[in-house]
């Protein structure tokens, strides 16, 4: 390390698994000095040699830096390991996973110990960390002033997005993209599903899968404003009703296919549910309203 | 119409309903000679006014030129248009949407009235139409000879794109795609759902995730390699025992959000059954295979 580190914010980093370590590689090199802490020791060893100033428990790493990034297993986990250290006038930035109101609870914890609090969501995996390019960040929320004094530093290992003063705020977003990508995972896979008994090659049909999905992703603008409008007939395309009649195609396709159509019936049947309410001409943005009671 | 008709291919359009009027007024407005159908006469009247001829029966426009283009709303209205006409050396183009076993059967049917057969899944809105920048397309599959010999006709309201001999390549690819918009739509629902009750702007957070699904979209070619090679670990990232843990997160932040679980449980069911299996180091495809019985 033959880095600079003068001016650069000391970090005490608690939690080495493999974002955590990836996180540390950052900060290493760019210089700042670090305190690493990890329940199981061994883990620390390698970023010791690169540099790391290796704790003896979480208590004398916190000790060690006004700043103190948690990136632990959970919420539980982040509790059982703060609640032995001195939080006080400490600038704690926890990058667990959790829920919204877990991060509001924790913040209020932490606020109650005398620290600020700042709440983190990863939209990363760790090869991702420290590629500028790769278009990871990290979503935060709570403190606003916290975010500022340190934004700097949190920028190292990723990119940093506001999620407002409300501390729930990165997690609601952080969940919020995933369950998306997950209902898009859920219609590739029932894609390739259907594909599989013909003679379509899988990596022939993946450009045009992707390219589709990208070209599709844009319409959650549109349901946006209608949800911001009130008003789903909004520039409506292809209506609930025309989109309702449809489906029947789908679902014989995927019996024709052998495919079991459960990744799409529930979706299908929120649509019939809207219909019936008599929104045939409304875009598909009523379902949302079916959802959150 | 000013339009220079010499060489360009005459066509004949069964079926004037949004789809069809869009893709009359391209042909017309490139120079095409064009006579046109509808079982409602009243819908062929502006497209007279701009130059189409009108015929008087399904059976007298196929007389008229060699290229039928059809475009309704099922397959079994194309049966019940096309009975009475003479098919016998025809090149029959079916744009109508249904599955591929319909568009196998249709070919075959069509087969045995003496014409060669392409059928056609449009990946386009009407408006869409004629628009080359749009990025919409229709996929063409069935007989290949046909497809070169009308695709510069067909290129006029939308790109053209091959996807196989197999009569049924269009109807499944076309399928496919929109069966996974639809789950791309469901998380989206899902996402928006759980920032209703919160001070999160929708139009703020469209952005997020358009973003997100847009670089998530990408994935489909790992997923396609890992299929081909039959090896689901091969450049696994988050593995799915860690996918599986993390999924109670998700069903919390739901049920914090006041948001049904309804579009999410289905796929995590899935990963949960999949990681039963003893396949917790794969990626997610192996979900896939729970799906194709
Ligand atoms: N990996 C990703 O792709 C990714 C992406 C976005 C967000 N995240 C989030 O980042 C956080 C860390 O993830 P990771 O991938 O680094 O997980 P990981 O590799 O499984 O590491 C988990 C870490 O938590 C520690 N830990 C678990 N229970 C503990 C306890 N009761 N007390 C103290 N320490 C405990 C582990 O310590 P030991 O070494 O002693 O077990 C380890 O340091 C998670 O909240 C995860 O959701 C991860
Ligand atoms: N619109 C889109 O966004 C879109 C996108 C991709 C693909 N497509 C496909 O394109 C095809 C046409 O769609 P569209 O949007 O044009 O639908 P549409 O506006 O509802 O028009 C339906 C057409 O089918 C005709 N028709 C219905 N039943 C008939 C029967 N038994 N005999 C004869 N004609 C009959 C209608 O004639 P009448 O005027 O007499 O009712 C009308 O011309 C469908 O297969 C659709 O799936 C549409």
């Amino acid at each position: 390390m033959a880095q600079n580190t003068v001016g650069k914010t000391s970090v005490t980093l608690l939690g080495l698994g493999a974002m955590g370590t990836a996180l540390a590689r950052t900060w290493l090199a760019a210089g700042h000095p670090l305190t690493v802490w990890n329940r199981t020791p061994a883990r620390s060893a390698p970023l010791a040699a690169e540099g790391a100033v290796v704790a003896g428990s979480a208590a004398a790493a916190v000790a060690a830096n006004t700043l103190v990034v948690v990136c632990l297993m959970d919420d539980a986990s982040v509790e059982e390991t703060l609640s032995g250290a001195d939080l006080t006038g400490k600038d704690v930035v926890n990058l667990t996973t959790g829920t919204p109101g877990e991060a509001r609870a924790r913040a209020a914890w932490a606020g109650g110990r005398g620290a600020r609090y700042l709440d983190g969501g990863i939209m990363a995996v760790p090869p991702m960390i420290g590629t500028p390019g790769s278009g990871g960040y990290v979503f935060y929320s709570g403190s606003r002033e916290l975010f500022e004094r340190h934004r700097e530093t949190l920028a190292v290992p990723a990119g940093t997005t506001w999620a407002g003063e409300d501390a729930g705020g990165a997690a609601l977003h952080d969940v919020a993209l995933l369950s998306a990508m997950y209902g898009m995972f859920a219609g590739a896979a029932h894609a390739f599903a259907l594909i599989r008994k013909s003679d379509v090659d899988p990596a022939a049909f993946a450009p045009h899968l992707a390219d589709w999905l990208g070209a599709m992703a844009p319409s959650v603008h549109q349901t946006a404003a209608q949800l911001r409008s009130g008003d789903y007939t909004r520039d409506v395309v292809s209506n609930l009703a025309m989109q309702v009649a449809g489906t029947p195609t789908f679902l014989r396709t995927a019996e024709e296919q052998g495919v079991s159509p459960e990744l799409l019936t529930p979706y299908f049947a929120l649509m019939r549910r809207r219909l019936a309410e008599g929104s045939g001409e409304e875009d598909l943005t009523g379902v949302i309203d079916l959802l959150a009671r």
